[in-house]
């Protein structure tokens, strides 16, 4: 298997998951299963197309390629079945979340470099592509942006970090090599927050 | 009247009762006028929008016709006004509503198709170009997105089913004939859902 | 310094005065940095990049120039920063965010009539440029878009009033007294507004 091929299924496998989180977002909101899916397809599919709208970078990927689509989908409406049977599990999913949040964030910190954007924006598009899709669910169900807020752990922050390791050293460093460090970051960052439970400061 | 000057005539109805739709939905949440004309427009036009800059479809229609938009402004202004003295006539504005929606779910899935994306993804347009700008109304008045929920009858549903039609019969069915048979099938399952009430199931 | 230079600075005040009053949104909703930034961000870029993105008018100024972005930032953590020892200067603010609406609208509409848009296009680009930032912020900390209710004084009103005037002189009045002087209506009108309590009619 090569680079682009890992790539490929490690995408499938952010977008799946990132689905997922959003079908489970519907839970105790009363939405029927189209809406558990357009939840889905938002969260998995939404902070990539944010990135390539503001950055100019047509066609988005998931536009030229029905697989990232149906991968949502169906992700999302296993979900809506599985859990009326089965116990949700929590902690895995948080895990596989934050595989998918470094997987996307330096995808998108990849693209925008590619693009030859400044530094601070290759950040942002980094934040974007791993949070905003995130947000646009939050907003959907009704829910306080959880990124936004004290109660999350650290979740966007990782992300920031990961990006700003990959800006710094994407001169000394070997470019795949690169990638996988600061997406190791990431998820090493975020399970620190999960498990340890680190917080920013709150806004008065 | 030629193919195209009914398509257009009919376009210019849809965005019309979408923008009516949109004025409404202003009532009683204590907005001025602006705030009216402000949800008709982006009820109108907001689905169509949300395609073409997926789509990269450049330029948006209404951007370069000012008809559209005159349309719409002047559409949510007359339902701004005629609201203070007249009874709304609810279940013409739903079989409107209907139509509106069968229009521009095809109208979607045809510019899809033209610019030869997958099949998934033209079903994917129509719903968009049907249904988003309806959600984005709802999300700035503050409701819950009718077409996520469960009291709302199938609405996105019906979009969705007249595009799959119309992906499946692409190569059959004689273009016009197609368009037309879709938007009927839409049209129709969406006033038996109205008026026989028909839900999807409802996530737990 | 020469006009160039002159729109530049005027801009970046701009930016920091929306960032200002994105930040300030987050005020008891118990946002950490992060989420303070993310509103100060979309506050003062997000008008304009739905403008350029809606337009075609790519590349979105602040992607290919870090400035714009810094400033937002660093105006947001700022803003973070005083505002837990020092009173907020509400006046002041309120005729900054005037001169920074004032700026905003007109560019925005010099854009779109550089673009050849029709006049009403020119009006609402003018109206998004200023005011969509400020929606999408009230959006993602879950309070009523400002500007589509009465409790508002006029906001978009002015911008609208400044960008009409732009457009009906635009062939009789030299460009950039015309730019200056459509800017001193907006920034008249609204603070006549803020000083004066105007709003427009309610929607029953």
């Amino acid at each position: 298997m090569d680079y682009a091929t890992l790539i490929f299924a490690a995408e499938l496998i952010g977008v799946s998951v990132f689905a997922i989180t959003g079908a489970l977002a519907a839970q105790g909101k009363r939405m029927d299963i189209l809406g558990v899916v357009v939840l889905g397809i938002v969260t998995a599919l939404g902070g990539g197309s944010i990135r390539d709208i503001t950055l100019n970078a047509y066609p988005i990927g998931w536009v030229i390629n029905n697989t990232y689509l149906w991968t949502a989908i169906i992700s999302a409406v296993v979900a809506f079945i599985v859990c009326r049977y089965f116990l949700y599990p929590r902690r895995t999913m948080l895990v596989l979340d934050a595989a998918g949040l470094s997987l996307f964030a330096i995808l998108g910190a990849e693209k925008a470099m590619s693009l030859g954007v400044g530094s601070v924006i290759v950040v942002m598009m980094a934040c974007i592509t791993g949070c905003a899709g995130g947000m646009i669910r939050d907003i959907l169900v009704r829910e306080r942006p959880l990124i936004l807020h004290k109660e999350g752990e650290l979740y966007a922050t990782c992300a920031i970090l990961g990006a700003i390791f990959y800006v710094v050293f994407y001169d000394l460093i070997e470019d795949r090599l690169l990638a996988i460090s600061s997406m190791l970051l990431i998820f090493m960052t975020r399970l620190m927050a999960i498990f340890g439970n680190l917080c920013l400061p709150e806004f008065i």
